[in-house]
């Protein structure tokens, strides 16, 4: 039986993801709390009772803080705000706490959202920074960068299971395709196979194209009780079921290379709450920081069997039109990786397609969707599953 | 009416305070969880399945994601876990978070705390770090350091008030004295406030005594349903009340320089959740990174009336014994300041108070306890009314 809804979604908001200059990240969350609140005309900004922000690391904008200064920004001072952060996984984080924190009956109505502005820093600067979310001692002092991570995952997978380079290409190939229809997307593009394989070699087997993109943005999400959400919204979206995980933070101290155990684990309590099963999902948004990455969760999601995640983006089942149609909005490789934004704009997308606003991407019918989120390598998972309001 | 308790403290654990040789943060915070565990001996590590962690800045160890390292350090895989950041008040919002899940009826026992290790980066380097706590480009750009920001609001409260120089070298005075008799703090030290005064400006009016200290340090705090906390301890100690608020983050931008909108904010709504008044606390740790925010606590606080503060400093009513014991564990100024630790091991000074485990700082017949922290200059400000179980 379907799950009681926990919170409910009354509105979204994104900034526009790509290279954005002349901006601070406060006020690329400005301009998506701007589209949130101008989306959901019942709600006075007052009713806002508190905020959660997920930004991953203070070295792009030398700036902490950014919970109060997201508040001063957006004019809802004196309200509780604060920062979260679990690397990649920063504002999937944030908004299970502002799940939470309606579900606790302390709040009625409350915003979560995220924040990164990383492009105006030189990329060399960015890789350290984002190695922030590994292991110091262990896997950074020893020069291992999450493109390096991820293509030791790569290469055991392709071992353990005879995944191929073609397959992981079809993923960049597909979520650029996806981006084509996302206006807020930062690289749309129609590519080829062969133009991600001839693109040059990150870490091998991943190359520039199987890599997610260092991109500026912000997203929010409005979020309050099941009970008053028709006060704010004729289209609510419910929150019928979220888990969260935590795994070892170095990569050394794992059973499988090629299954990342937060997702099972987060997964499997958010498909338990909800009261539905992997083959229920319409449509879903997952964490495809790096190709690998997206075949990887179809798996540990249960869309498809262990080992079988090559073969599911093959047969084109994971296309808009498919079975189960994953990032309908490009996804980080495509609609770009602001990684403290991340989370919540997944919740974005699934909003989107469960109130029928997603346009040329827009997955007919669908009524329950899925958003993972994952960070680091994985030391972090929050899965959010929602329902269309009736 | 006092106000129904919303979680349960059944243990804290502290690890030692200060300069820490050959640990990493995540080591220390293994050290205070495993005091918080050894003391309640009822508790299985299995039954906690949440983890709030407070951690102002990836800086000091190159090191993001400390959510998820302290659930691996602590063997507590694979419960979520989250960092916290709000400057300074990193740790008093994530027992906030922690008050906040166990109340939701999500979970039954979470434990929230802090990490912080500074002291084996240079001074200059941490005084950066620290600044991440303030505006980038207002503030941070013009060269305004932690210290001169304290000194604006010092000169003005002087200007207004007549507060003395004096008076603020009495803070130091106590505050110093108090952490004689707490085996956790980091400078115990027997001070006259001849050495205040004659001590090396930093940004005038305060001196070096006036400065809370770089220090190592964790802090850790189980919180559980009320309703379960005698099956864990014969001695809880209640969350009866708790308040959260954001200030701008510059300093530029606030109406007033000798009082924080912040303190004002949240302890309104923590008194009036805990039913109680300034006049019924009857030990508090506030937030003193310098003297001078000790003596605006007390105004902000309602301890005593505006512009008051440094009269009640030299009147020893602030001391042990006196009317209102203010920072009885040497308080940031002397048990020390590892900035994301420091608001939950505020409340765990506040826990062993009222569980009459202070030893040679009891303040007799304690019942109810406050607990104030303040991140950066006041954007983020904490509150928590603590009351003694019966």
């Amino acid at each position: 039986m379907m799950g009681k809804p926990l919170a409910a979604v009354v509105s979204v908001g994104l900034s526009k993801f790509g290279r954005i200059e002349g901006k601070y990240g406060r006020e690329l969350f400005f301009d998506a709390f701007k589209e949130a609140i101008d989306g959901c005309p019942n709600l006075e900004t007052r009713d806002i009772e508190a905020l959660y922000v997920g930004q991953m690391s203070e070295f792009y904008e030398h700036q902490g803080h950014s919970g109060a200064i997201a508040a001063n920004w957006t004019r809802l001072l004196p309200i509780p705000s604060i920062r979260t952060e679990g690397a990649c996984a920063s504002s999937g984080a944030a908004v299970a706490l502002g799940v939470m924190s309606v579900h606790s009956g302390l709040c009625d109505v409350v915003m979560a959202g995220g924040i990164e502005k990383m492009t105006h820093q030189p990329t060399p600067f960015v890789t350290e920074a984002l190695a922030l979310a590994s292991d110091f001692p262990f896997e950074q002092w020893n020069g291992l960068t999450f493109p390096g991570l991820y293509a030791l995952m790569a290469t055991a997978h392709m071992h353990e299971y005879g995944t191929t380079e073609e397959q992981l290409a079809l993923v960049a190939v597909k979520n650029h395709g996806n981006a084509m229809f996302n206006p807020k997307a930062h690289l749309p593009k129609k590519i080829t196979v062969d133009d991600v394989l001839s693109s040059r070699i990150i870490a091998w087997p991943l190359k520039l194209y199987d890599c997610s993109l260092i991109t500026d943005g912000a997203s929010c999400v409005i979020l309050t009780k099941p009970e008053l959400a028709k006060k704010y919204t004729d289209t609510p979206v419910y929150i019928i079921g979220f888990g969260q995980a935590a795994d070892t933070i170095g990569l050394y101290e794992r059973a499988s290379l090629t299954s990342l155990a937060a997702t099972k684990v987060a997964s499997k309590k958010a498909y338990e709450m909800a009261g539905v099963s992997p083959k229920d999902i319409d449509v879903a948004e997952v964490h495809d920081c790096f190709t690998i990455a997206e075949i990887m969760a179809y798996e540990d999601l249960g869309f498809c069997e262990k080992g079988r995640g090559g073969k599911l983006i093959e047969d084109g089942e994971t296309n808009i039109g498919g079975r189960i149609p994953v990032n309908t909005s490009g996804g980080l490789k495509a609609k770009g990786h602001p990684v403290g934004a991340t989370g919540a704009a997944q919740i974005c997308e699934i909003y989107y397609q469960l109130t029928g606003q997603a346009g040329k991407r827009q997955v007919e019918g669908a009524e329950i969707g899925l958003a993972h989120n994952i960070g680091g390598s994985g030391a972090t998972g929050v899965v959010h599953i929602l329902r269309r309001g009736d």
